[in-house]
């Protein structure tokens, strides 16, 4: 071919087409998390792809990342404020309560799933335009539940065939517990002052908790030795971590506590906790995560009524999938390829070509008028069990030719019985 | 309950919540899709839901109103123009030649699905953020294969249960064709001028072929008038238009021809198409259109290749589903709900539910330590074919009692029996 690209048109940086071989896989595990949730008896919810700005500066925070540098946000052609959606909650919430589902009878199990955006530095794994998998249960409070939310990931993970995955839980306790707890550290954290990261420095009395997940080396090492937030829990919050540890032995989910994992915003309440999986040759990595938090529906306007969800990264889960080498059941290939020779064959096999595919066979053919060789070739490259060849003599004679490609056999049967013939063998 | 909404926060003016209960028919609606491009082995292609804008300006074209009027379009925090996608043909040609898929074995089948943006007046039907299930096929210039992509469209709406679907066709020729035909219109519309709408002046000589799709009373009863395309086929493009029809007969596909129906961008040929549905007490209705774009990959920087396809309005099959009240089948309700009485078999429940989850049963309980008559309440309200009924005492007994709602009948069987027993009977 003579043309030379000019890739005049490019994806925009940090975006990503999904082809065909690698959509497929994305398919199978979509297809895994919606018949997981039915199991559940989880229910979808779609919200729409933008909010307004607002929404999200109230459901993930003004003064966070997200909202601060990495939100998509423009005013639409009316002048209202909208952002592209960070994240899945705030959206899910906002209906919760606008629709008041609050008012029907609890709990509530909605799942959800798709595109989320945030203009961040792209790499692998991490992207502007990425996907997730999530789940939010309104109204309830019991531990069990808690239990129940994480359990319901680790099945859609192994239902995936993902070797190693476990969850990192921890309690980050209740709104008592954490004034506590902010003054223990503040008070731990004061004389390494000079020590800590910039940004440490500044959260050092704005929310100290975050301190405890901060990538800063040296910030790190301090956090170590500070006090932890499961010496501190009080009557109410130590219960629901013990239930939870409970339920979760008895649903024989492999969990590690880990009392650095905490989330920084204030609706979150008791139960914090991750997904980890094993990647061959790298780190164990983070693949999801979520808690409760019991305030954030009443946070958008509604009631004060308590939540547990947690959001799984599907572009992480691909990647687990890629390097745990999971074999994926994905069905390609052709039921058969129509091969014609002759311009009454060729209109005719339309027909034959439609009831191949009314009846429920993958089926194609040449439209690019190619020679009997060629069209072989095709049907190779297609990955076709079987070949049906109709001539324009054969087509007289009522009959056609079929060739199963694996074995070389080949038999004429009648036109009619084409179809019978197929399936039985397909 | 004492609390009273506020509603302060909402949904964004021209898009939607899908909700449980309308999701599964979209759920239902998007597998048969998947379930039809599998049988004619179109595999799906998923690009951006945001694009470059110029990408839009050059595929949809710089004076179209989608493009004026109707795109949200934004700057990036990069400064690069970027808008929400407003149709889905753009991206997928735009990968088709950034990814050098030209350059493989031709013809190349694929289908897409998902949400588009468009800022118009919100109504029924017509929504901000909308879906489209489309496919584009890339490489042959054989009418077969028009004709394979208006059956796909046809076969998709049947599987859905659709009554009266058929396809309106039209030719809009070749660029020779149309140079020719743009003379005959204007000379046929020059003496009509005044009376026209001021926007079929404004198209008089720079597209009068729009002017025939024109929306405006007094304009549509000139334009009724008005020479035909069809009287103006050159030899290929009557045959392609001939052989088209031919397929089509071949195929059973229902169709009309329709000489005002016509696509208003240059790169358009040959065929043109709607898919038409009945609504009960409604005006036939468009649910979908495409056509043959034999110049659109070379518009984006490809070398020249011919392309046919089609989009179709979600939002409009759903229309037509209910209107025609379709019965969608949708699997609700559980399997077994259960029922808890006491600490032990609150706990122990939990493995019970996990073991029935894994078994593949739908399952759920109680979160709320509701009372036997509550438990049993919402067992009802979920729809459980089951009760599995679990007290203390019987755990200590190794046992559960078992009630078929339906017929009211009980049984008590061992707890390891329990999977196989709802298993034989679900």
């Amino acid at each position: 071919m003579k043309f030379k690209a000019s890739a005049k048109y490019q994806i925009p940086r940090g975006t990503d087409d999904l082809m065909p071989g690698e959509v497929e896989i994305w398919q199978w595990a979509e297809a895994k998390a919606r018949e997981i949730c039915r199991l559940y008896d989880y229910k979808e919810i779609r919200t729409p792809i933008f909010e307004y700005t607002e929404l999200f500066q109230r459901g993930v925070g003004e003064a966070t990342d997200i909202v601060e540098k990495e939100m998509y946000s423009f005013q639409d052609r009316g002048k209202r404020d909208v952002s592209l959606r960070p994240e899945g909650t705030a959206g899910v919430v906002r209906s919760f309560v606008e629709k008041k589902i609050f008012a029907e009878p609890q709990p509530t199990k909605w799942y959800y799933m798709g595109p989320m955006f945030r203009y961040e530095n792209p790499q692998a794994g991490r992207r502007r335009q990425f996907h997730q998998f999530g789940v939010e249960v309104f109204g309830s409070s019991d531990p069990a539940l808690d239990a129940e939310v994480i359990s319901l990931g680790i099945h859609f993970f192994e239902s995936l065939g993902l070797k190693g995955v476990r969850a990192e839980i921890n309690s980050v306790g209740d709104p008592e517990v954490r004034a506590v707890y902010r003054e223990k550290l503040i008070e731990y954290f004061e004389p390494y002052k000079a020590e800590l990261s910039t940004e440490a420095q500044g959260r050092l009395y704005k929310n100290p908790l975050r301190i405890l997940d901060s990538k800063d080396p040296k910030t790190k090492e301090i956090a170590q030795g500070a006090p932890s937030i499961l010496d501190h829990l009080n009557e109410p919050s130590r219960k629901h971590f013990e239930q939870l540890k409970q339920y979760l032995d008895m649903l024989g989910v492999e969990y590690v506590i880990n009392d650095r994992l905490v989330r920084g915003l204030d609706y979150y309440t008791h139960t914090a906790f991750e997904f980890m999986v094993d990647i061959p040759g790298a780190q164990a990595s983070t693949i999801g995560g979520g808690g409760r938090y019991n305030g954030l529906v009443e946070e958008f306007g509604g009631p004060e009524m308590p939540g547990v969800g947690f959001g799984i990264g599907l572009e992480r889960v691909m990647l687990a999938i890629g390097e745990q080498k999971v074999d994926v059941p994905v069905k390609t290939g052709l039921d058969c390829y129509l091969v014609t020779l002759g311009d009454e064959a060729k209109l005719y096999g339309a027909k034959l070509l439609n009831e191949m595919r009314h009846a429920g066979l993958t089926a194609d053919r040449d439209y690019l008028d190619r020679k009997l060789k060629a069209q072989f070739k095709a049907a190779d490259r297609l990955q076709a069990r079987f070949v049906a060849i109709l001539g324009d003599e054969e087509l007289k004679q009522g009959q056609i030719n079929v060739k199963q490609l694996a074995t070389g056999e080949q038999e004429t049967v009648k036109l009619e019985e084409l179809i019978p013939y197929l399936k039985e063998r397909s």
